[in-house]
């Protein structure tokens, strides 16, 4: 049917549904009028750029003049940023995975209350590049963990419930090709590494603390790169574990900086 | 020497050490010059409360007239938010472990650039409180993670490194003796539980997924309220562990909402 789904039995007898985090609720918004009609939700850590991405889709579509400002939907909490364009909605995650986690679960069911069909996440934003060249982009087929496995362990109440990681192949595929339209971004498929730590997670050698040579973080890149990773950041697997169990089609696209 | 310890042999070679997501740094910045005198540290999630805190310990020391605006240090960066009120910084930190590592990272680089001396970190803000009054102030003596150990479980490349989350417990008495001067506070001193996940990894029964019933739910709250646990969040054993390790005398007092 296209709908997004919920996997939770108690929500169905529940009188409202407030989104405490997006500062939205079934009862105070009507959202299927403010929503039902969003085919793209496209994510990523940083708000002041998801604004931008915003500006920038609405001028693209040609739905504003430039300079034209977009207003903040969720300017009630501080947590999370959200703008539209048309239909597409962006939105901000913050850093790391229980940060995305949060705002994942209240979009997806805003997405249900809102009785939205077909719709396409994509997630946008930086990454750090694994023996690529400065600038590329690097689309991904599957989030892995530290361990390079294909898999999102996830702590319910205290059992690890373990999850698959995969991402839309054929949407992977769409966005290579939208890539060859574009001079100056070398644009690849690749496994994408999440971590839960940026500084020792990912094998800084600037962090307060490290513990390790930059022989054995080599050792360790080198070991990531032969299995596939070929960017990492720190959201990937939960983004790929949530939208595939809701069934909504997501991909992730990270721009690799340096 | 009360100095802030960092533990990374490298950052001695470096020329200059980056405090990316505080768009601070040591050649850009006078570190010494902006943050010598800084003798506390109070943290929280949301920017917008801890310019909040800010204004209200300016207000406390007498240092600013009634609504005179805190100047926002990292306007650079909208990762995060650091205010100061004379010697007291109040700093952002989003939600989650990943999230507030980045920036205890960064800020425990800053303390020790700026020759900091005797520096005293809490964490402020809110939390679901287990068995307390609504209204009710805990004061952690021990953070402990989903299986209600003492805690921390660092993945460092693909090591995983078992670190301690003791907190300071002369601090935790100094802070609850204070608590007896304002009244309306019921204050107490338990463990605060961390989770990486806000709907499943705590029980909520309202998130896009749900797997357990409220029997198990209960029974889960249950055996975490007699180990002890008298609040849930999610930043506390890695808060203990990273301030533990460098040397920061820490505490954290969480505000029980519901």
């Amino acid at each position: 049917s296209g709908l997004v789904l919920v996997k939770n039995p108690h929500l169905d007898l529940m009188e409202e549904d407030v989104l405490y985090h997006l500062d939205l609720g079934t009862k105070t918004h009507n959202l299927p009028a403010m929503f039902g009609d969003i085919k793209f939700v496209c994510v990523g850590g940083s708000p002041n750029r998801m604004r931008a991405f915003a500006q920038f889709m609405q001028r693209e579509l040609g739905l504003a003049a430039a300079g034209e400002d977009v207003a903040d939907i969720c300017a009630g909490s501080d947590r999370y940023a959200m703008y539209r364009a048309g239909p597409v909605l962006s939105i901000s995650h913050g850093m790391g995975i229980p940060s995305i986690s949060i705002m994942l679960h209240e979009l997806i069911k805003l997405l249900h209350h809102a009785k939205c069909r077909d719709v396409t996440i994509i997630r946008i934003g930086t990454s750090g590049g694994l023996g690529i060249e400065a600038g590329s982009v690097v689309i991904t087929d599957t989030a892995v963990d530290s361990s390079f496995q294909p898999r999102f362990e996830q702590v319910v109440l205290d059992d690890v419930v373990v999850r698959s990681t995969e991402l839309d192949k054929d949407l992977a595929e769409e966005l290579l090709a939208c890539s060859r339209d574009i001079a100056d971004f070398p644009t690849l498929i690749g496994h994408t590494m999440c971590t839960y730590d940026f500084y020792e997670g990912q094998g800084r050698l600037d962090g307060a603390l490290c513990s390790f040579s930059s022989e054995k973080k080599l050792e360790y890149l080198r070991r990531a790169y032969e299995a596939g990773v070929r960017n990492i950041e720190m959201e990937s697997t939960a983004f790929a574990a949530l939208c595939g169990l809701c069934g909504l089609k997501g991909e992730s696209c990270r721009f690799h900086l340096l």
